[in-house]
């Protein structure tokens, strides 16, 4: 009797171990029904009916998918990290909202931006509101993780503001160099997906050593995922890209390939580009002249070095979290699917 | 001996009791040191200047005052309530310096708003770092108020944003009736002064119900404070209303007054209110003409009346909270001096 006690205790702990890790299109389910379910239909209506307009226009929901799928590494229980997972969704498309105003954007995923459809006064404030329900959403985290969680979030909100101001201001400047340009993109999009990573993992009951690990993943796979960005604007398929080509060429972003290629360049070269560059409207002859300077320079081969580098080293972080290497197999997947595009 | 150790004991009991109220002026000193202690020289500088601009401009700084001295009702120690207190002022700055770019504002304080002394872009981006920072100083409040403070400043913040919004709706509504007019009012400017005393009230120590009293007193005196706004705007003194009257008549803005004319105007008074609203420029005749209507309507009295009501409601709040009537002594002096307008 005694014998058979211990063998049910030993498969009631085997069956701890056994974790149910949900699929992404689980997690993904999960979250569209969660994001309908938040109350929209308020008055003023002229408020809220613009947040529901931008949430309802879907997108990846990569940064709460990341935070629930941190957070089921260390436990079945996601429930807890919904509602900071919602409050990160939220604040996202809080930022592409007011960045759309600064940017001039008259269309994201396909639809008009709410400045153009509404005007630039209702993008400012529902903008804030947004800004507010993220934080709402964010303190709904049980009790004991809430100081914590509010610290990295907030910090984390005050990174992206300065990502997008050294953004903007890199477009009045012609001196940026790699390493600030690497900083801006870590501030302005890679933060966010860090601390997604970071939060679930607490939520879930994750170590603060495997919370560094998730966000440095999070960190890194962001990094990478904007210089293959930078890259498929230039080498992309029109297709699979899902955005025109050349757009950074025609407005002169300085990324990671222009920056590169104007240290590169000889004085010949400079002058071509400096010429090109002069050009401000869309066309054909600009895109292919830039582009041979590039192919010249070898700027891309750069380019996807840099980005390798950062996946393996996201991956190499990953594989140090202290969880069985199955469990991070929907990581792992979601990292590669990124930098694959397929989506 | 056993006697002089009891009176002693006594006497101990009485000091405790007789706690250290602070003055007004004491606590302005307080809250401009630490104001200037802020950290914003920062990079990059061009998103943290606009911020220390805003807050180098002054104020009177009543909220956070009216938070510490809540505070203040029920302990000596109210430092522990200064980083919310300091949160509350960067919040309502922010939503002043998002207002301004709504409002099309090129002045505050008599000096210029950021958005005209930087651009639009640094103003929208400059406050939604100054939304964060409000978020930072609440949070840095002891860890046992914290989910309460949190909730009830998140509230008060997506009220005052739905304030804003009912405000610029009522611009091109003709139809805005009194109560509506005070649920905006309440909305964007009362709600903030209410939670401003209710949370110096929690973190001092005081009780939900008395949090609840001094939200009420902060309700009303926010209230009465927004009628008097539109009557001097009116009846005031140049000299001591700090700017120039009848600029609510010249923009035709749906004040308290305004909206009682119109419910109480003959058809013949009507159609000359039509008339002069139809003005858009100032005018020294509109002015005249609008204020006789008035007069004629006797809505001048119906707007003190319901100041007065709002100011004795709000001192019967502050009365029945349970300290001393000597401790209120500063709340109730502040009351009035906001009512007399002295500052």
């Amino acid at each position: 009797m005694k014998k058979r006690l211990c063998f049910f205790r030993i498969f009631v702990a085997e069956n701890k171990n056994q974790q149910q890790m949900k699929t992404l299109s689980e997690i993904q389910h999960l979250l569209s029904t969660e994001i309908e379910k938040i109350n929209l239909h308020r008055n003023p209506h002229g408020l809220y009916s613009p947040i529901r307009y931008t949430l309802s226009l879907g997108g990846k929901r990569i940064r709460p998918v990341l935070s629930l799928l941190a957070c089921n590494l260390f436990t079945d229980d996601i429930q807890p990290a919904v509602n900071p997972a919602l409050g990160l969704e939220i604040f996202h498309n809080f930022t592409l909202l007011h960045d759309d105003i600064m940017d001039k954007a008259d269309v994201r995923r396909g639809k008009p931006t709410v400045h153009k459809k509404w005007n630039e006064n209702t993008a400012i404030l529902s903008g804030d509101v947004m800004m507010i329900l993220a934080y709402q959403y964010m303190s709904a985290v049980p009790e004991q993780h809430l100081p914590k969680v509010l610290n990295a979030f907030s910090k984390m909100a005050v990174e992206i503001c300065e990502g997008q101001q050294f953004d903007m201001e890199f477009e009045s400047r012609e001196d940026v160099s790699a390493e600030e340009y690497l900083n801006m993109i870590r501030l302005k999009t890679a933060v966010l997906l860090g601390t997604a990573l970071k939060i679930g993992t607490w939520v879930g009951g994750g170590s603060d050593e495997d919370a560094e690990l998730l966000y440095d993943f999070g960190i890194k796979i962001g990094l990478a995922f904007q210089l293959q960005d930078d890259l498929l604007d230039v080498y992309g398929d029109e297709t699979t890209f899902g955005k025109k080509l050349g757009g950074d060429i025609t407005c002169n972003k300085k990324t990671f390939l222009l920056i590169h290629a104007k240290n590169l360049a000889t004085d010949e070269d400079a002058e071509k580009l400096t010429h090109y560059l002069n050009i401000t409207e869309a066309s054909d002859e600009k895109f292919s002249a830039v582009v041979s300077i590039y192919n010249k320079l070898g700027v891309r081969k750069i380019c996807e070095e840099w980005m390798e580098n950062y996946y393996n080293e996201a991956i190499a972080a990953l594989e140090k979290v202290s969880v069985s290497t199955e469990k991070k197999q929907e990581l792992r997947n979601l990292a590669k699917n990124l930098m694959a595009r397929e989506d």
